[in-house]
């Protein structure tokens, strides 16, 4: 890698790889500090020693270049060493959605097979069921808050007898860094992965994204960062890459309890934080009611509503919104706001609640199923596709999803989105819940948004079913405080009509009451389910 | 380009592309401006379409992947065009160092084989000169400033009547982007080479080094870009692609007048510029003497001392270096002050004159001759030597020169320095100057510096000279205002050595009266001149 060609003298273009980010950072403090919960703090300097002794230690385990190390833990240190030493060793770290059952996780590590296991006490009994079922050719290492299970390994002996002069080799850069299933609501997960490559690029643009801002959702040098997205969803989205490319200080806070998260970002100062709406529901409501202000949040994962995004800023949060999915590494869309130039009156809070605007280097495109552009009118919708230099190149072993996910040269998100002529992006609806009426696309999203601010709905899922006609007809499946009154439900929606909020094709023909709706193993409401279900009219 | 794999249905990696920098920018604002001198105002809505028929437009002349276009232009916004147009093509985009002579500019394109050349009308002359020697298969674009040289097209109307709808092709990143020889000061020029990999990274590394900051020395989407250093000088050291990629206001000054650069700062709002320290001595010195606080200059390519760096500071400008070469792209090291952490009492202007900290990604060392690192202690010194993902990969079509540029895997810069503990990285003096002596090797710079702090010496010049006992010893060759007293000199540096501050093998034998001293075609003191003339002793 390091000789210049023979006959030309040329030396060969320069990879790309994550050990550069940890080595040749933005800036380089050896001083500042890393904080795992109450329990523990060391600095840059230690770091960089301790990523060594991992990768040295896992090298003396048998891990070998092109092995996969799989990783169940909550937000640690101790991840973020994995984030580095596994693959700047050559090796493919797996992430472990630890809230998936056995038998999913199960599924996942038979598709990766992993050299080596890292886990945290807290799964000891899923690793007693996985045990039965699958090797570790190189042993179980437990990550040692608490005691060991037979037989493993503990992580901190393993460092202390390691070298921190471990010689990192060069690799390709397209060799895979990291792998983890996507949690779909149907089938069985999906492999994605990512390459040296692609995570250093969608580091630099990230950076290029969130440092630039003037002053709205900017992370520069100065910041302090915790992850209150889980490591093992698309790497915390990224930003511990981020933060340590930066060298801020860091702030891991272990299992998620919205008390020590709040006590930790008051003590530690923190100052950039991401997180889904649930949790940051959970994080206002918590008690002490303490001044937030100072403390930058996006939301990603679902719609943060316009009354949790003000209730955000009432505690003097900078909340904003991000977009991304598994299969995109993720950064797609940050929905930051140019305060410096927005006009008189403008629905700043609107902007925030957004999907958001392009990072740099992506190509997203709002497309009709003929991928041709649909006016960027704030209006007209389509399928948000995109291509980035580092999203997934498909899902491994499956070429027939990957054919799907990438047809025709762009990724599709599944999502269905407008955007503004200044390129804001709106999500409407997933495409598989949009509903396909005579020729209109009709939200499912703003149909139940509408029908639930009447006074008579605790919650409801609409949902289209065919139609010999229409192609499909909207059907409203309503769980009612009461008995429910189908005129005056068309009655209350057709109030939307009149004011040109609601297409009129969009009220649905008939209401359905029903106990509950059902929902998926983590927790969505199971259109597929209740399509199935309400397939066959009357 | 955009087709799955037929066997695995994974998506090829997605290229890295100039195109993505104008197209996918960090921030899209379309109404934003570019402004050349007094003549012109248009906003990046224009620039994108413009950039389309300038491609278009070459197109249309013959200009295809894989040619070479050449451009002989001041600093304007055609120039900026060029920046885009001619490599998102496939073409590759040769600037011309304007200052070289004939024979020089000839040399360069006897190597490029031109298909086309785009110059402005002030250098009419040399393109009648080059006509006789070379021919232009697509043309020669006249930059319409002035009257046309005949059977040149012009460049508004060769725009005016193509498309804005051109289709660029989807290229291999590695498609060589731009190109341009080094003016080294002996020799024939050498060909650099850089691809849009290259150019995409280095826009990314200096996003990522110079907006991360928190304060000194940042840019961001609200500053408001002029280069002071020329376009044909390693593309004005890579800041015009970090501006568009950024959506900044931008402002082309065409040929520097002083007046004129400090007059357009001041009525276009100009925050980042960078200039040599010539130029900023040039601009301090223009009648008027206008605040100029908020305004942010780079200073490279020779050094910058603390007295024009405090003048520069007086005026109100936030003033630091950077340190590159043709052959880096030339981002290397920027010389950022963390104000906010620097201990009370530290010499912030002392820090703002090194030649910098290592940017992003970039691996950059302090070697000895056999390629050990030597301590950064501040003291010790050895060549610099780098690795980074957007140094040129050799010179074209000398294989002996960029076998020497790589040796040993790093890129010779060819410059001694001494790096701090925290990473500030001090130039003292070029490989080829240094006088090695009884093993030591003392910095010729630093004994010039000294001497001419002396009232009697106006300039002056160490070299080494060979000799037998010590291997090479200093002789200093002096231009006084009236005789000069080797016995007095000698005592002047003995003060210096008795506090420590230079090291005793650093007096040179003899001290010799010249009337000048002899220089290079661009101006800088000729030492391989020099040591050849005073090779023989007595």
């Amino acid at each position: 890698m390091h000789d210049t060609d023979p006959e030309t003298g040329l030396m060969p273009q320069q990879n790309l790889l994550i050990g550069q980010l940890l080595f040749s950072p933005a800036r380089y403090d050896p001083d500042q500090e890393i904080v795992y919960r109450d329990d523990l703090r060391f600095t840059y300097r230690e770091l960089r020693a301790r990523v060594q002794r991992l990768a040295d230690g896992l090298a003396g385990l048998g891990v070998r270049p092109g092995d996969t190390v799989t990783v169940m833990d909550w937000d640690s240190h101790r991840y973020l060493e994995c984030f580095f030493a596994v693959p700047m060793m050559g090796a493919t770290l797996q992430t472990v959605n630890v809230r998936l059952s056995v038998d999913q996780i199960l599924f996942t590590l038979t598709q990766t097979r992993p050299a080596l296991l890292m886990v945290h006490p807290d799964f000891a009994e899923v690793v007693t069921a996985l045990a039965e079922h699958i090797a570790f050719p190189c042993g179980i290492v437990m990550l040692p808050d608490d005691g060991p299970i037979d037989g493993a390994i503990c992580y901190e002996p393993l460092l202390a007898r390691a070298s921190d002069r471990y010689d990192f080799p060069e690799l390709p850069e397209t060799t895979t860094a990291t792998t983890f299933h996507t949690t779909g609501t149907t089938g069985q997960p999906k492999q994605v992965f990512y390459s040296h490559r692609q995570i250093v690029l969608h580091t630099l643009s990230l950076i290029a994204t969130y440092a630039t801002k003037t002053d709205q959702g900017r992370f520069d040098q100065s910041d302090v960062y915790m992850p209150i997205t889980p490591m093992f969803h698309v790497h915390a989205w990224g930003v511990p890459f981020m933060a340590t490319a930066l060298g801020v200080k860091q702030v891991y806070p272990g299992r998620y309890e919205p008390d020590r998260l709040l006590a930790l970002q008051q003590r530690e100062g923190v100052t950039f934080s991401h997180c889904v709406p649930t949790i940051l529901q959970m994080l206002l409501a918590a008690p002490g009611g303490a001044d937030l202000t100072g403390w930058k949040i996006v939301v990603g994962g679902a719609v943060l509503t316009r009354s949790l995004a003000e209730q955000a800023q009432a505690r003097g949060i900078d909340i904003f919104c991000g977009y991304g999915m598994s299969e995109t590494c993720p950064l797609l869309l940050i929905a930051h706001v140019d305060t410096q130039s927005l006009p008189e009156g403008a629905d700043d809070i609107g902007l925030r609640i957004l999907a958001g605007r392009p990072a740099i280097l992506t190509d997203v495109r709002i497309v009709d199923e003929a991928m041709q552009d649909v006016p960027a009118d704030g209006v007209s919708r389509g399928e948000l596709v995109a291509r980035a230099p580092w999203l997934t190149r498909g899902y491994m072993n499956n070429p027939e999803a990957s054919r799907a996910l990438w047809q025709g040269g762009y990724l599709h998100t599944g999502d269905i989105a407008t955007a503004t002529p200044d390129r804001y992006v709106k999500i409407v609806d997933r495409l598989k819940d949009v509903i396909k009426t005579g020729g209109e696309w009709v939200s499912s999203v703003d149909v139940e948004d509408l029908l639930t601010r009447h006074a008579s709905v605790t919650e409801c899922a609409v949902i289209g079913v065919a139609d010999a006609k229409w192609g499909e007809r909207p059907l409203a499946l309503i769980v009612a405080n009461g008995a429910i009154d189908s005129a005056e439900l068309s009655r209350h929606l057709q109030g939307f009509v009149d004011q040109g909020k609601l297409s009129r094709f969009a009220i649905p023909d008939r209401f359905i009451a029903v106990e509950a709706l059902d929902r998926t193993s983590v927790g969505k409401i199971d259109k597929k389910r209740l399509r199935e279900k309400y397939a066959a009219p009357k």
